[in-house]
């Protein structure tokens, strides 16, 4: 079984930001703008969860896109990436993935 | 506005595990199987997805659990930490952190 994506394959891009805590809310302030003007009328855009970790320090995008060309088309795309930039700029690092999935498990019925 | 999550909060865990691409399937198999077998029929348990990334060297777990006080209560059970040691031993690093949600962004009515 190959689980090379196809160009059919939705794809997952989880991008976990390194942040000072007192930047965190700052982080979630422009990636809600920048998906909310940019990102979610783009081609292929499916859903977007920002995450704030308990300690504050981290901030987690998980997105779900239709394909991988159609997230690599947002990507170079100058006014997203000018997004990314601001996003960027407020945070120690920042560390994206593609991913897709490989396996999913809801609550048992009870 | 404070974020401090109280027991009735919804928390998220990603868990990011680096593995030898080659360990990649046989990990997915475990978390599989621990949450099939234990984790699913906990309290709290919302849902869990695995994911596998595109180069093969990263597994991510992104699990929903009702509350900090579930998910501290299942990762403190004897068998969840026995399944839990399994994959941590099929990776060469794990990652787990938690969040709650900050927002969320559906696509566009086209």
């Amino acid at each position: 079984m190959s689980r090379t994506p196809n160009q059919d394959q939705q794809i997952v891009l989880i991008n976990t930001f390194t942040v000072k805590s007192e930047n965190a809310d700052a982080l979630l302030a422009v990636l809600a703008e920048a998906t909310e003007k940019v990102m979610r009328h783009r081609p292929g855009f499916v859903s977007a969860t920002f995450h704030l970790s308990l300690d504050r320090m981290h901030v987690a995008n998980y997105a779900r896109w239709r394909s991988r060309a159609d997230f690599d088309a947002t990507m170079s795309d100058p006014i997203a990436r000018e997004h990314m930039g601001k996003a960027g700029k407020l945070a120690e690092r920042f560390e994206p993935m593609l991913y897709t999935v490989a396996h999913d498990e809801q609550r048992a019925a009870s």
